[in-house]
């Protein structure tokens, strides 16, 4: 069989299906699993990307039953049963890979509304290569700042928007605010890191919308505590490489002065989704998520199955699609489903239908503060964090990285330090420059400093 | 002060004027110190970046006295005494910096012999970012293979060549041996890591020539033994995407189907240099080295000193100018002379000239191999990798560091496993193509895998 997409779904599948039997060709564009409810911690200095990505054929080194195929998937032919690849390594031809079985797990990005010429202005954290990107450049932000002579330049590189109240956006916002007051302030003598304003801009009435209404107010006042601002009823209207604009519930607009926004809000399934609901005639909402039927198969296509948030499953009773949280949990229990399912197939037995079962909810907010909602236990600072703490040490992938981010983490929480806050490739990242200048390069304007 | 450059030379230098009651500023175009003798185990995935390079703004953050500029050095104005930088942060403008007292440790870079087109092609790890370029790289031959149907398509992927027989040559050679030996071999299907060559190709009839002629023979066999063809008495005479064209001393050429060519031959000195040399008089070698006089400063200026593998030492006996190894051990004595030479003429005490204390050589050749040539003590296997890793973790900067660097080769020696083997940002990599194609992009080849 071919599974597509090695994150929490497909991983999980595959490493379900060990006695099942079965021969695996394992497709992922990338070399790794990313661990990817921490990669906000590599866009923020706090650990290194080697701690939180495993290459994919170190982890299945001993399934001997597994294939791993470095590439992009471009097409599928339901019919011939083949999925197209492409190898993001020149000179390496076009490949068809003929299945019996198919699981996709193409995971999702993030959405910008209908406005995508803000993607290449706004950073994001959700893969890696987005995550040190967004590192660079929010630690060139302070370097910037570093180099203004006025308040108000350095404001501009010192505030910070981080769009989207969720998880992501919460622990983004959470870890900019301390590096900016606890890590970095005694490192600059120009500016002050402290003066920097982080802005959490969430369209709803509150942060962390999956969480009770309890949670919520708690984890604002923690952000508030923190050094950042919620701005709640809010939505952004407007993206710039030298501001943000910010729409009120009321009309009004804001003007921020800001180079650095990470975006965090909304989402948009995997174009395998799309392709998978062409191929097939299968439904496809409007953020391109592909409804599957309640064993995760595709309508019409019982070899095929998708999971993960690329997915939305049609109810068993209801005949509606849900859409389910895209959280690592959801990806893992469906990826352990979709082995169960193949599994019981090759034993001629059936399979009941797919129930997510929520074990709780968490989120980070900074050093030793969190939300955690546990089956209606609610949790919140300390307690909370520990629970977080545990949870993601346990599921980290690999012995060697658990060891590191433990000795990561200690130092960081003793020392407010963080130990991998590097500017790598300067010259991949285009210029941070306010329009392009016409009519060829100009030159830097002088500027004597005393 | 200004001082140019946060290597070993003008670290240490900074580090060494503590107490000198100096306003410094240090400008460097990176934001972190390399642990540069270690970078070769980043491109081979052993460490992470954050484990050999530490924030300049981290280290110098209690030293009051330090100011850190990220930025490049473009010119100098000896009359003036200024020295001209531009920051890599778009808006950021130019800026002309005074000095009075003037320490440049520019460093160097390899040398392709006038063969610049090479340089396009070969890849290195002098520095981080060349690192992880050479890390995706070589992570990526293996991968490429591995899609290869031919025993000779693959071939070309799984042969290295590494040129230059000097430490860092004969350290590159043994990680992508044991790399393709040790590490992978369980990893992969469809090819066999452990058939790849590696070829390293030195001029001289012996490798690690700084070394005695017992220790070069040693290590030449500890290579071999460790599966790299040591290729003595040759030079490169040719690089393209797909080959390495080899010429032995009679003159026979061999022309060698790689697509993987790691440079670490000769040195031609920053840029710095010859700026220096030309706003000055001052001598520059071919290799554009300046000569400095016997207490490092610029014939002429005594405000100005240069330091590091981007300058030669006039002797104070002969006039002669001499070379010395471009190795920490001398940029730091150096770095720390020069400290010492500042803070004496604060005091208005005369001080002595440079002289370079050898406290020996070592370099390692795979897990537990290394020589060493310590004041004529000769050691090699065991008891010199001990020293290896005594002496780089003992000179390691920051605790955490070396603490995390422990857990990684602790772990690797005993798992022959290697941690940090991703392929970032595959994007910003120009492809590989055997040549550009002409008329707008060709169609990749179709081609059906049963």
């Amino acid at each position: 069989m071919v599974v597509v997409g090695g994150g929490f779904a497909g991983l999980t599948a595959v490493q379900a299906l060990r006695s099942a039997d079965v021969e695996i060709t394992l497709v992922d564009r990338h070399n790794y699993h990313l661990f990817q409810p921490l990669s906000y911690q590599v866009a923020t200095g706090s650990l290194s990307p080697g701690e939180i990505a495993v290459p994919l054929r170190r982890i299945l080194r001993r399934r001997h039953d597994v294939r791993v195929l470095l590439a992009d998937v471009t097409g599928f032919d339901l019919q011939r049963r083949e999925v197209t690849v492409d190898p993001p390594i020149a000179d390496a031809a076009r490949r068809h890979i003929p299945y019996d079985m198919l699981l996709v797990a193409g995971g999702s990005s993030y959405a910008y509304f209908g406005h995508d010429e803000w993607r290449s202005v706004a950073l994001e954290v959700k893969s890696l290569d987005s995550a040190l990107q967004t590192r660079g450049r929010i630690l060139r932000a302070f370097e910037g700042a570093e180099l203004e002579d006025s308040r108000d330049a350095q404001a501009s590189w010192l505030t910070f928007v981080v769009v989207g109240g969720g998880p992501t956006g919460v622990e983004m916002a959470g870890q900019i605010a301390e590096l900016a007051r606890d890590t970095l302030p005694a490192e600059f003598r120009d500016s002050d890191p402290r003066s920097g304003r982080v802005l959490l801009v969430e369209m709803a009435d509150r942060v962390l919308t999956t969480f009770p209404q309890s949670l919520s107010r708690r984890a604002a006042r923690a952000l508030e505590r923190i050094g950042v601002t919620p701005l709640l009823d809010h939505t952004v209207v407007g993206i710039d490489r030298e501001s943000v604009t910010i729409q009120a519930r009321d009309g009004t607009q804001t003007r921020v002065a800001t180079r650095t926004v990470i975006w965090a809000a909304g989402v948009t399934a995997s174009p395998l989704a799309r392709m998978l609901g062409d191929a097939s005639g299968a439904e496809v909402d409007r953020s391109g998520r592909l409804t599957v039927e309640p064993d995760l198969t595709l309508p019409g296509h019982p070899e095929v199955l998708a999971v993960g948030d690329m997915v939305r499953v049609r109810d068993g009773r209801t005949g509606q699609p849900e859409v389910l949280p895209g959280v690592a949990p959801v990806a893992m229990q469906q990826g352990r489903f979709a082995a169960r399912l193949i599994g019981d197939r090759l034993r001629g037995r059936s399979t009941a239908q797919f129930h997510y079962h929520d074990k709780g909810n968490l989120a980070t907010i900074g050093r030793a503060r969190a939300v955690a909602d546990i089956r209606g236990l609610r949790l919140s600072g300390f307690p909370a964090w520990l629970t977080w703490l545990v949870v993601h040490l346990f599921y980290l992938i690999g012995f060697e990285n658990r060891l590191l981010v433990i000795v990561r983490w200690a130092y960081s929480f003793f020392t407010r330090g963080r130990g991998a806050r590097l500017i790598t490739d300067v010259t991949g990242e285009p210029p941070l420059q306010s329009q392009p200048a016409a009519g060829g390069e100009q030159p830097a304007p002088e500027r004597s400093v005393g």
